[in-house]
């Protein structure tokens, strides 16, 4: 289907060639059982870097590295100036899947095969980049890379970070061999466009094939560090205790309470807990929990945290401990563009897709792009509604409807 | 004045010495800043054992070491028969204090030294004891040496106990060195004595010099093991979530609450939390934790065991978790021997000491001999209450006081 036709309206990506990357870069710190495993800037995401960069040259792309990690391919275009851009990331959470993010990466170099097959020039470059650490799940904050890359985060500060590993951004990219040379926060694009699977049940339980996606909720995440007296579980009166792990708990369970009570689109997670001594007749002295809080709306998302802040300190207060806490993320809703929202829609109609608008529950690499270029994001279901886990799975043809809706969107843009 | 006395009723122990001793005991396992780590069946533990058994064999103790590491030294008497005998434990919790069941066995051989000295003869052999792995902070349950001695707990079911770090105390037992010959659950007592820092605040709260403890709360442990699916934390709704760590959470929370809802003797703690995969914005699909409770009263424990367990089967269906329960440990609360605890008041008012009768948080070797033989506990204060803690600390003079009172019961019950 991707070689020369009759019609440039009849173009199609090759969904096999597609799917074949997408398998053979899963391979890449797959995990026995399923999944994958490429933690950002580990010697598994420099080898799955070094299969899709080898991909961009063989489809002729004039490839640069910056100094964040950031890969960018550039296709020419009759005309220089800003690219219509594909993006996303290829890094994955500790169990992940082979379509988060990589569908992205994936699909834009599928694009660019595409219109290398059918012999099409645009009068406008069209580029294909993956962006460092878009998950966070090694170094915070997620959405790093893009951050850097659009100006919203500060390069040295995000080379400082520290991961969970002990190491620096600065460091593990020198030791990968992605420390580039290119600068960040002067790339302008035409558009952005990044096609993501929903990573939620969504279009699944509704039977679409194409989320049209409105904007992506705000994120804040928290680390609190509790501080308590370690003592013994028999003999200490209940009265008496100053219990770290008591209210590393508590937290949780009021993160869980206020998400429920709120409603809506706010969710929140305890994902972290990590208690010292970590003994069963030890009153814990030191306690780790992180909270992880998302709404569309940034007045609620506001509300929240305030409210966790003020349970934290009460409880704190109540059982005499101590808690530092420390801001790991904070990214305000985004409001993608409304008329690239309506060329998704219009395009994936078009090519008889169904289609529904919803926002994303997820932070995007597009939100970073969103405040300095029109942005879209095009979803594809999700199986059961799954991600960040290695039972991740998007069918076949919602993967190709995805593409195909992307391939004439830049097609649109570029030409 | 430990030396020949005009009146053997003058005799008092050496307080310098036994001082001595248990600071050189607490230099093995040593950490930085204060405190001791000498886990059950470690290298520091075996340095330890190798210490005290060399005291022993300095105090020409009869040395005898049983299947389950035991090490009891026996000084004869005029006559054979069931030894008065003094135990406690030298293993320590992670983050330990000098003084924990140290100070039972130190004491006892300053008993021995000072009998020694002042060339009494008693009629009865006393015997000196340490226990293995009383603390259970490595291998559950606790109180495993003296509750195989006792024949309480089952030997071969106890040796094949898995820790935390993976190897079985079979296999620890042989590595240290301390897999002995000598049969266990047939060793009978004339009676067991056993002095121990309170762990609590009581003694110190009321100014009181010597705790008469009547008995020990009865201790249930159990682990919970939950198996959720780890998710998305921005892209999954709430009313879909299956959190393990929520779970795991909400249990640390009800057993806050149930303690202080029972209140009396109940107290309740979850000191081990542990998340996988641990990751700010992963659901946690896998949880640990444990769950300590402990009453005086075991209806009061049995309806407390009762509530969490409905509360997890509960919590489990709610959530759409799998939840695997065992228990690490269940001792029923024991009552010691009347005649023994007036004994010990008696004794301690005659030296001159301030007396209070009090039950103990904690459990102790002693509660093993309990069913055996007439069973009596020393208590002397722990300043702020505080033990499990590097801060763990008792003031040179109680100490004096709690072993010249056992001195006198040990000759009291031998001679």
């Amino acid at each position: 289907m991707s070689t020369k036709c009759d019609s440039v309206a009849d173009i199609r990506i090759d969904n096999d060639r597609l799917l074949q990357r997408i398998n053979e870069l899963g391979r890449v710190g797959a995990l026995d059982g399923g999944g994958v495993s490429r933690l950002a800037l580990t010697e598994e995401d420099r080898q799955g870097r070094d299969l899709v960069l080898q991909w961009m040259k063989e489809l002729n792309l004039r490839i640069s590295i910056d100094r964040i990690g950031n890969v960018i391919g550039v296709r020419a275009g009759r005309e220089d100036g800003p690219p219509v851009t594909i993006g996303s990331h290829i890094d994955t959470v500790a169990t992940g899947g082979l379509y988060d993010g990589n569908l992205g990466v994936l699909a834009g170099l599928e694009v660019i095969a595409t219109l290398n097959d059918a012999g099409i020039e645009t009068n406008r470059p069209v580029a294909v980049g993956f962006f460092t650490n878009e998950e966070g799940a090694r170094f915070a904050p997620d959405m790093m890379g893009s951050g850097v890359h659009q100006g919203v985060l500060d390069l040295d500060e995000m080379l400082a970070v520290r991961g969970i590993d002990g190491t620096t951004v600065r460091e593990d990219l020198s030791r990968i061999g992605y420390a580039g040379t290119a600068p960040v926060g002067e790339f302008r694009a035409h558009c952005y466009c990044e096609l993501h699977v929903e990573q939620g049940p969504v279009l699944e339980e509704e039977g679409i094939e194409i989320g049209v996606v409105t904007g992506v909720q705000g994120i804040s995440w928290t680390e609190y560090r509790i501080t308590g007296v370690s003592n013994h579980a028999g003999t200490t009166p209940m009265r008496l205790r100053h219990d770290a792990g008591y209210v590393g708990a508590a937290i949780a369970v009021e993160a869980r309470r206020l998400a429920t009570e709120f409603g809506g689109h706010q969710v929140a997670t305890v994902g972290v807990s990590e208690f010292k001594p970590n003994l069963v007749n030890v009153i814990a002295n030191q306690a780790l929990v992180t909270v992880d809080l998302r709404n569309t709306d940034d007045e609620c998302l506001k509300r929240a945290e305030a409210r966790m802040a003020e349970f934290v300190k009460q409880t704190a207060r109540t059982e005499g401990v101590k808690v530092e806490s420390r801001r790991l993320a904070r990214f305000a809703p985004v409001e993608f563009d409304s008329s690239m929202i309506g060329l998704v829609e219009e395009t994936a109609g078009k090519l008889g897709y169904s289609v529904k608008r919803l926002p994303s529950g997820a932070g995007h690499d597009a939100q970073m792009f969103a405040p300095n270029c029109p942005t879209a994001m095009i979803f594809v279901p999700s199986q059961d509604g799954i991600s960040h886990n290695t039972r991740e799975h998007t069918e076949p043809a919602h993967i190709q409807a995805g593409a195909n809706v992307l391939l004439r969107i830049v097609m649109t843009q570029a030409t």
